[in-house]
């Protein structure tokens, strides 16, 4: 069967950098605003062929989030079986869906932890991916290589890709790694992260650590705490983001989010999200001046098709 | 529900401008070409979500209308309700709308009287869109504001439309207002309109008459004179649009068209549509050269699905 | 009724030219991928509306095959009925098409025959195009007509292709022209084709010779023989490309191709493709140095849906 499906997100926010604050309409604050083709086909014998391609929205202009690339968030086929599934195209990286996973803001909007994490660059080309079949006991895993595609040169932006994980009931953990090559081939970053979210019930915790290095200008420290607590229609959610440096002196970063969800459907909902990130003297992350604070607060609507 | 809908519109144009003549093959000569996915769900008590992604596309080479914006044409979410319909993204502006509204022509092709109108951009980006409920008798109305989002200006490049109209019958009649600010945040321009047309049963008239100024170079008059005769599958229309120039001396322009429209179904009809627009000496309206002619005969097919 | 379509076609390659072997991951190596919507509308008395937009998708990436033209595979609109069909807007030469009919790569991927063939630009913009209807008896033939669209230059860039067939039983053989002008309305290129194919039941046997001219420049032959072998869930197929240049001396090159296809469905199925195409010292086509040999190897998946 063939599905088309989306998502069209928008809110209006208020955004204040370097002192000046201005209201915009902005697409995907809480989720991307996409639209995506995506289907399966039974082969017989478990086999499954399956595939996505999906166009990402800035739904505020009618622009696609990636420049010239309408089919820019993702697009791949592949088989799935009892021994797991394999899948070539663009996709999202195994590191980035730990992060995403394990991020009660979804690793999207005011909130997301990657305004400050390194982030593998969330989606990889020119990939194959193996994940492990969902018949483990709760043990799923995906291991994804990237080809640089450089004639004579097979380590030049190479990027290599992976997660481990573990889920069962209210608990889920998962180890993941990147390791991403420059055009030379030299290390451009080697990242580590450990995330895991356990169900209180009435309340839900949410942990990253990472840690990326090279061989010279990069050593961070990525760590994030969240907290969710859905009470009926009504969803709050908060996190702590923050980033030590170990390759810049001063250049550590800070971000603390809390959002508001009212849910009207099982597809739509209302959202108020806020966040302050803050800079060191150094850091200029998601800031025009280095050492700058970016306040935003976005009330949007979601809606999923 | 989600619907996938479309227009395919082609045409053979004979084209002169400048006294040269040139035969092609053009897109959108009745309705512009478009595919588009749009839909609502029931959020119970009269609460709907509402959206619509729409790519507009020049069929003769697959290209989009708004280069790099395949989802340029409109990409918008809302809630309507009792209370009327919010929405926000991208969309048309009210007072395009009301031109659209009140021209044979639809505003489109060889005989839109956009040609020759200001038409406010026709689409606001980054926008939030009140619109009245169809429940108030035949009264109508929209108010439109779109985000400059200029940091530290609120009046650089925002725009406010909107429009407050009456149906009754054979009647339609809307006021209509657009104000836009330049990248400084002073006025751009600011139009009103007024525009209607009337059913007479074996005629219909159409009429707009709308005035465009600034504080310096803009200060211009547009009026349309429209009829629209239907006889069993056949339709005609005709229609005169002039635009008088005060800010400018000799800069008048005037368009005439004339069009006869083949039905083959509800979706699917023939069409032959010609218009001559003459600029004064110092008006280049569609044309190459100051006080130029430019004559466009069009014969072509629209698909909607 | 509309139909929403496509190919998601992605393989894992190695590539090598001028001595340097690359590691890929490509779209398209059996057949574009590429996502689609067509429909048609029954209009009575035989006459149908009849339409096809199509995106060609580099999956590997997400960027459209044709940068900036997301829709750029095909967007057309027609008429069909029982005088045929006419279609106005972007669509396939009818010269492509008789290419593409006769070579068993079905001229895509490492072994199509237009890496070295003349191959008349595959698509053409601004066209309008006469097909016969289907019930000639086995005949078939199209006249397409792509306007130039320069003003006061009826001639320049205009194209004019056409193709004659007759297929019956397990014979195809067609006969197809292709006339293009330059941008001052000289002769780019005159080319003609005989192409045909024979399905012996066991073996089905293929065959293209072309000649491609103009006052100038351009005097080629292009030959293509090819055999298929379907055995059960298996086909085999392999060509033999063939290029002639009497308008540059030592400028001949040739493509030997030999393919693999494992069916898992209607659908989908699996292939490996290799190919070497070597040119003549003055010859350069698909490599980076003149007399350079161009290997390639592609193992990948299809899926059509």
């Amino acid at each position: 069967q063939v599905e088309v499906y989306g998502v069209l997100d928008l809110a209006v926010t208020s955004d204040s950098d370097a002192g000046k604050r201005v209201t915009k309409v902005d697409s995907g604050q809480q989720t991307a605003s996409r639209l995506g083709i995506k289907g399966s086909e039974d082969l017989g014998s478990g086999l499954r062929a399956i595939f996505d391609v999906e166009s990402q929205i800035e739904a505020d202009t009618g622009q696609p989030s990636f420049a010239g690339r309408p089919f820019g968030s993702q697009s791949w086929v592949g088989l799935s079986g009892p021994f797991g599934a394999v899948r070539a195209g663009r996709m999202f990286t195994p590191y980035f869906g730990a992060i995403a996973t394990n991020d009660p803001f979804d690793a999207k909007g005011p909130g997301e932890s990657t305004r400050v994490f390194y982030d593998s660059g969330v989606r990889m080309d020119n990939t194959v991916k193996y994940s492990l079949p969902p018949t483990l006991g709760g043990v799923y895993g995906d291991l994804a290589y990237g080809a640089g595609e450089a004639a004579g040169n097979s380590q030049a932006n190479r990027q290599l890709s992976g997660d481990i994980g573990y889920t069962a009931g209210p608990l889920n953990v998962v180890l993941a790694w990147h390791s991403a090559n420059d055009a030379l081939g030299m290390k451009l970053a080697r990242s580590h992260l450990l995330g895991g979210s356990y169900d209180f019930g009435r309340i839900k915790g949410w942990l990253v650590l990472a840690r990326s290095r090279n061989d010279s200008t990069l050593d961070t420290r990525d760590t994030l705490f969240g907290l969710s607590v859905p009470v009926g229609r009504h969803l709050i959610a908060a996190d702590y983001v923050h980033k030590s440096d170990f390759a810049n002196r001063d250049a550590d970063a800070t971000q603390l989010a809390l959002a508001y969800y009212h849910t009207l459907s099982r597809r739509t909902n209302l959202y108020l999200i806020g966040s302050q990130l803050s800079n060191d003297g150094a850091a200029s992350y998601q800031v025009t001046l280095p050492g700058g604070t970016r306040r935003v607060i976005a009330a949007g609507m979601r809606h999923q098709f």
